[in-house]
Order: structure tokens, then sequence, then C-alpha cells
């Protein structure tokens, strides 16, 4: 088993790097294996601070773990406007590749890294964690029953949080030159995939960004939302923020059926996390009250939604290592609309609000 | 106590006059006392079915329970398009007048209402009946508590049930010449009122309807929905329609808080209501789980919201005829702002989803 173990190298000593090193800790077909940064001492401390194994590398610069021949996989969570960069010349090194999102500044750029990961052979899979959680997937059974849900016809979706006056000062995430998407990057990535995983990915026809995008003085943008509208009628709304308390809602309603979820983007428990439907509700005879009433289901996670992600990376950078498969095209293909839908609210901000139609 | 009872006459035969009626027997200052229809069979029926009592009037036309001196009230719950004839006439016969929604079909009808109220000294409240649910009071006093929710920033609203064909076919409220509003009238009224409601009825710079609305053949609208966008930054956003599954929420967050409900119009239950709150929450350490979690809140109604309402209205209405106070203008006035902004989505709509300035 050990000798089918997907070795990680890191580049970067991000935050959230902490959070996924554990994840490739849990994953029981992964391993902590290096970590680059572009200071010897903060990668030194990073992996003493991570269990890391002692057997781990360690390096001064980003370069160095792609050269390490023995890194199977990168985690790449730098600043955004880098991923271009370092993205290609780890798939040039033959390296799998998680990325963080939102993947690239824009599709033109993350089609570079596409053609890379192509060109090489390479897996690619952006860091959407919740995609993983065994709860997203008892949630599209739910979705694609025609009996219990019917035909998709909204979403409503926001994740907003409340950054503290540092985060608007210093985090990266609002600085244009590293994570120009300010909070559509950040928190938009999360509502427009799950409008779209809610529709199957089926991509909107267009996108309209909401009046009022919220800017920093930097031109970074705070806060915003956008609908989308698809040709039959599907629509949806969604809100992203950095100004308001913590909330990530999905809103889904279909001809015969409704689903709910507040905490999509991280469970409230790590272990364990719910969702409602209801199907076909209606109300008792004097409109008083709802029969039936909507349902509570709760799904175990046996490892944490991130481990998922990794152990999920991990078999099939496994399959491409010892199996000779080809990268499974399907993660990649939902970083790319989804990057789409995002440029595409950017343009219509960009634009004055006008309508921007979505071209695959 | 039975000297103070306001004695109610109600128009027609509506199904939600079933209700009202129940209503007007569960407030303690209420009195079932007549009704009319344009057929005396009709009216008689109803009043039976309905637990008048044994010496109610009963009459064949709207104009003999405007003309009956004893009757202090009415309940108007006729098609939309009849509100401006049958209501200013009740209001010309000095009686009190508890108008079903959406009041008009448009402010400027609306406004002639006003008058004829004003006129004649009569109390005008809407049938929004959520609003006086003791839970409102509750979730209301959470968005105002600065340190639980902080500002307001967004406001999602959405309102859908699913229509079936004999709805989508006979209903009054598909019917241009009736309830020629449609969905937005009926569903989108209670979004629009929930959003102002959260926004402390502080009407927003303008309006946008969303991409995609859908009509009937007659065209009629069956859904739609719309932004709303604040000067300061505040939006809010809401779908309407009779084709998705009954679905009724408010998601409310500020600067601090979040607020959920998702049974804000008709509550799951009659005497047992929640919503839900979170305050200042965050991640644990590797934002893997939330600290706090949202919490939820139990609120009892002693009798319904909608006896809440009638309460409610009486009271006023006893405030006038026994202790000669004015009618009191907070009701009339958030009638006056939620057909306003109504007004406004429908001519966004109209105008190929133009944004559409508010001007009170």
């Amino acid at each position: 088993m050990a000798a089918q173990q997907i070795k990680f190298g890191i580049l970067g000593c991000a935050e959230i790097a902490r959070k996924v090193s554990r994840s490739i800790s849990i994953a029981p077909n992964a391993i902590l294996y290096a970590v680059g940064s572009r200071s010897l001492e903060k990668a030194t401390k990073f992996a003493k601070e991570n269990s890391f194994p002692d057997s781990a590398k360690v390096y001064g610069s980003y370069e160095a773990v792609l050269d390490d021949p023995e890194v199977d996989a990168v985690y790449v969570p730098l600043p955004t406007s880098l991923h271009l960069k370092w993205a290609v010349l780890a798939a040039q090194k033959k390296k799998h590749l998680l990325l963080e999102k939102p993947v690239a500044i824009n599709v033109k750029e993350f089609d570079v890294i596409l053609e890379a990961c192509e060109a090489n052979g390479v897996q690619l899979m952006d860091g959407t964690m919740w995609m993983h959680h065994p709860r997203t997937a008892k949630m599209k059974e739910f979705l694609n029953n025609p009996q219990h849900f019917g035909q998709l016809k909204s979403v409503q979706s926001i994740f907003t949080f409340a950054a503290d006056s540092d985060f608007l000062e210093n985090d990266i995430r609002v600085k244009p030159d590293l994570d120009g998407l300010g909070a559509l990057g950040d928190a938009g990535w999360y509502c427009i995939r799950s409008i779209l995983w809610a529709n199957d990915f089926d991509l909107p026809k267009s996108v309209t960004a909401l009046p009022g995008p919220v800017f920093n003085k930097a031109g970074v943008i705070l806060s915003c939302g956008a609908s989308l509208h698809w040709e039959d009628g599907r629509v949806a709304t969604f809100i992203c923020s950095f100004q308001s308390n913590l909330t990530m809602d999905i809103t889904a309603t279909g001809t015969k059926g409704t689903l709910h979820v507040h905490d999509f983007i991280i469970p409230f428990e790590e272990h364990k996390a719910s969702f409602t439907t209801a199907t076909e509700t209606w109300f008792n005879e004097l409109v008083s009250a709802w029969v039936p009433k909507p349902s509570e289901h709760i799904v175990m996670a046996d490892i944490s939604q991130d481990a998922h992600m990794v152990k999920e990376f991990s078999r099939l950078v496994g399959n491409i290592k010892f199996e000779g498969s080809k990268p499974e095209k399907k993660w990649p293909i939902l970083s790319r609309k989804t990057q789409l839908v995002l440029d595409a609210v950017k343009a219509s901000i960009d634009k004055g609000l006008e309508p921007v139609e979505i071209v695959y």
C-alpha cells in the first residue's frame, strides 16, 4: 500500500496549506513529501508545525520542489496571479496539480495551464473541497431525482464572511496584483460552482452583475453579485462578500422539490453534515401549516471533505502513475466552466452591469 | 367586552375568505357579522360552512354589506382589478378596510383608495399575515440589534409554489383582467415586503428585474425576480414563481450576523415557529468546522398569525370607533411602499430589464 502512495510537494506556506497538509496526512493514498518556500526557514518551520514526516524534504524555493523527481503531485496555494507561471512549470516537470481556486486570473490564462497539463499528461484538480463531501453526492441524488425534485427552476447562492480590518488591509485577496478578483474570485467562486453544480454544469446563456458592487481603494471587489439566466427559463442569483457575517447557502427549487443547505462550503461539523429537502409540499386545508414539512438528512463523513478531495485526486494520479490511465477530464472542465462564468461576472461589472453572453 | 367587538362583513366567497373567517372568529375583538356574494346561494352556503353565527347577515350583493349600518369593517378578498371600485366604495360608506394583497393594480390606483380612506377616516390594513406573527417581531429584534446583527448588507428572498394545471388555467391570479400582476402580485408581494421589512422600510434607490421572466399566453407573469439596490451598497434579490415547489425564505446578512427563516409567509406549524440566527460566526483553527454554530429560536403563537392580524386591525378600528383615535398610518404606508417597489419591478420587466429608480 505504502508504495502506492502519492508523494505531495507543497508550494509555499499559505494559511490554507496548513489545512491541506493535514488532508494529505489523513488521505490513505497520499503522503506529505516536500514543502518549498522562498525562505528555507519558513519551510522548515512549516514542515515541523504541520506534522511532516522526518523524512520530508524542505526546500528554499518552489523550483526545488518541482525539480525533485520523487514528487508526484504539487499543491499550489499561491496567489492567483502566480498560478500561470507555477502551474505551467509544474506541468512541464510532470507534476500533477492540485490547484487552489480561483484557478487563474481569467480563462485565457487557465487555458495555458490546461494546455501544459494536457501536453504533459498530468492531472489537474482545483481545491473546491465541498465537491468531495459525501453529502454533495447525496444532495445531487436528490436534485437528479425526477420524482422528488422534478426539473430545476432556480438557485440562490450566497457566500459571505466578515473580513477583519487586518484582512481588508493586508490579505492577498484584496491586493490587485495578487488576487485581483477579490471577493468574486474567492467567495464568488463557490457560489458560481454551486449554481453550475445544481445545473449539471450546463452553462447559462448570460450573466448580469447585480447593481452596487463594492470595491476597495485599489479597485478590488469586496462585495458583488450576479444573476444567471438559461434559455429555458432557469434562473440563479448569488451574492458574495467580504463584508457580511459568515453565510453559505444554496437554495435550489425544482418543479417538485426544494433543497436547502446552509454550510455547503465548510460543514458546521467536520464529520457530520446535513441538508433539507421537500417534495411536493403544500398546505393543510385552511393554509395554516405545511403538509408535509421539509425533512432533514444527515450524512456522516469518515474523513474530512478536504481529505476526501486529496484521496480522490491521489486516486486519479495513482491510476495514471501505476496503471497507465489518462488524466480524468471532468475536473479541469468543471474548473474551466466556473472560471468562464466568473470572468463573465467580472466583464459585466466592468461594462456597467451589461448582460454578458457565455460562449464556451 | 362583546360590545367592543368589531363587526366584520366579507365581500365575496374567495377561498382565502374561508381562512380569514376563521381568523375573525378566533380574534377576541372581532365578530363575523355579514357576508355578501353576487349569489345569495353562495353566500348562504359560505356562512353555513364557515361557522358564521346564526344571527349573521347574508347578502346577495357586495353593496348590501356596505349598506348595512352595523358593519364596522370589511374584508376584501376580491380580484385585484376590483379593489379600486370596492375599496373606495367601502371607505365612502365608512367601512374600515382589511384589503387583500396586492392592494391594487398599481400605486396610482392605490392612492385613490388611500385618499378615500383618509377622507372618510377609515383604517386600512393589507392582508399580509406574517407581519403579525410574534416571530416576526422577534426576528426584527435580532435585525435591529447592533451587537448581534450589525448593519444590514444583503437580503435574499424567495416565494414559489407549484401551481397545478387547474390553477394555471383558471385561477384569477393568471387572468390579465383580474390579477394582472400574476406571480409578481401574488408571490412577489411577500418577497418585496420581506426585503423592505428587513430594511426598516427604507426604499431602495433602484430596482432591476432579473432576466428571463416567464409569462403565460395571456401575458401574465408566472415567474420573475429582481434585484434591489440601495445607495450605501445594500443589495437584495428575490425570486417569485408559480412554477417551483413551495419555498419561502428570507436570508438576511449583516456585518455581524445572519438571519434565516424558511417558512416566513406560512409557518410550518400553526402555533410554533422558528428562525435561525448567527452572530460573528467563524471557523475553528483549521477551518474545518464553525464556531459558534448558528442557533435556532422557537416562538410560540397563542393564536394563528392571521387571527393576530385580525386582532390588531380590530384593535385599531376599536380605537377609532370607541375612543375617537385617528387611523394608524403605519399600515397604509407599508402597503404603499410594497406596491411602489412591485410597480418598479413590473416597469423594469416592461422596459426590457432596465433599472427603475424608486421615487416615493
